[in-house]
């Protein structure tokens, strides 16, 4: 029997080597997604984004205990874009969740930075997809908040939460705007420290800025993850908006949009291939190069003439 | 007279608005820098990396005055791909560089990060052509560990600089190994404080498996910038690798491979334009979703239909 139907059949170890094979985009991994992308679209995407050490991993943890007693098959995905000096940081908390793995219906897979960001962001997609085929109905997405990644990623989700922790006050307000506007639920964790009435009381401010009739009214909950407290309202909330996009279209809308991402991102990356292959691994690049360098051209120029040459199709 | 007079004259508002014209990618933008290309190529770039805190702003600013002092025209970018949650961390270091800009031949120029990581890497590279253009001598590129992208940024420059701190010590071995790669100059900066020591070894038992006959041996540098120790030094080590690699002819190859770069960037992004005007965009793409969503298609299959009857020349 070979991996794909194992796969089919539900077999951890072949979900794992496909999982490996989309990541490393070995050859011929876009033919296994085109096989396997119809069984996906099932699956509920929740991410989770905030600040290093808010407690994410402990909420994602509690929240795949709650979503597997309703006998949900879980599939959660760590998704870190972590710093080349602080590489090590988090392993202690992937260490813990791997306590999960030995669930029924839960599979942990942690993804970290190679080559490039945008590369990342893709992977995840990718990984998700796997997941998805795979026949999990919950897919959890947790990232550390670097930046541009992690809106990617949890941008592309179903429900996004963005979790905060009481020492947050500070920094709230000097907040890029795209992370507070991706939110569809933020937490305040840790929430018997001292400051988390101001940071709810400031976060509650951006959201009377925000909000707008007939549209999601963005809940603050409060939640002791490592106490277990908050968390099940935190699911009632996540369901609730769940009912609320699955209703009024915007999930179905959402997906429309995902799937135009994922065809343009797809259509780009062969392009990208073709232009390697075609062109930019050429002589007449290294020539041009020459040039260039002799002060008797500019790159600029010669890249509007190369490309007034080129046919990308077979 | 116009903008590009007044820039070719060396009018810093002119330079300014120049940068911001690149830097927001405003339309022909890339005319642009066609027409001032074959005046650059003379600034010799320096990029510094390194974990937050580690004083590379003081160190910028200390090397500046050092160079100043020899006439040399100096240009700054700072480069700041920061977390959305710690959006105003740096800016104390910002405002303290604002001295700079009092100084004659100093330009300085914060950048953060706008739509993408790979966007902030590109949107460097074409600032510092035209700080280049402008006349600059030197482009001291500060930027801070966060990963990737200070990689592409750093790498970009003639004489890497990978700066850390005693505190340094623990995560040193945990570091990528790319970021070890690519220092030309290693500084431990606060150097009077405890574990300096520690981390020196630590980087010098690194630099011999490294070492190679007849390459470069990269050396460290120890400094206090606060209290301008040490900053002599590293000047004189990063002459010597000017020296070095100019006479060997891998500034010369750099340089090359740096345009070839250019031209593959150039032309990658000139073909994503061409793609999102004359397909992505389109009707058909709609469609395509439409089906995929309904289970009729998958994207995969879809993208490699659509590439095979598409011309993207003119």
């Amino acid at each position: 029997m070979n991996v794909l139907d194992r796969f089919y059949k539900g077999d951890k170890i072949a979900l794992s080597k496909l999982i490996s094979y989309v990541e490393n985009q070995s050859t011929g991994y876009r033919k296994l997604l085109a096989q396997i992308y119809p069984k996906a679209g099932r699956a509920y995407r929740v991410g989770m984004t905030g600040p290093p050490g808010a407690g994410k991993s402990t909420i994602v943890d509690k929240l795949t205990s709650l979503l597997t007693k309703e006998k949900k098959r879980v599939g959660i995905i760590a998704v870190d874009p972590t710093s080349p000096f602080t590489g090590g940081a988090l392993l202690g908390d992937r260490i813990r969740m791997q306590d999960l793995t030995t669930r029924d219906g839960v599979f942990i897979r942690s993804m970290a930075t190679r080559g490039s960001y945008g590369g990342l962001a893709t992977s995840t997609k990718e990984v998700c997809l796997v997941l998805d085929a795979f026949g999990k109905d919950w897919i959890l997405i947790e990232t550390v908040g670097v930046g541009q990644v992690e809106l990617d990623v949890v941008n592309a989700c179903d429900t996004t939460i963005v979790v905060f922790v009481p020492e947050s006050g500070d920094s709230i307000q000097a907040m890029k705007a795209g992370l507070m506007e991706i939110a569809d639920i933020f937490v305040v964790n840790k929430s018997d420290r001292e400051g988390a009435k101001r940071v709810i009381s400031e976060l509650d401010m951006i959201l009377d800025i925000r909000r707008k009739k007939g549209e999601w009214e963005c809940p603050i909950v409060s939640t002791e993850a490592l106490n277990n407290k908050g968390i099940d309202l935190l699911l009632a909330k996540i369901f609730e908006h769940k009912k609320f996009i699955s209703e009024n279209g915007v999930l179905e809308q959402h997906r429309k949009n995902q799937i135009k991402g994922d065809l343009k991102r797809i259509i780009e990356l062969k392009v990208k291939e073709l232009l390697d292959e075609k062109i930019l691994n050429s002589f007449d690049i290294d020539q041009i190069a020459e040039r260039v360098y002799k002060g008797e051209d500019d790159p600029y120029s010669a890249g509007e003439r190369v490309l007034n040459k080129v046919n990308l199709g077979k």
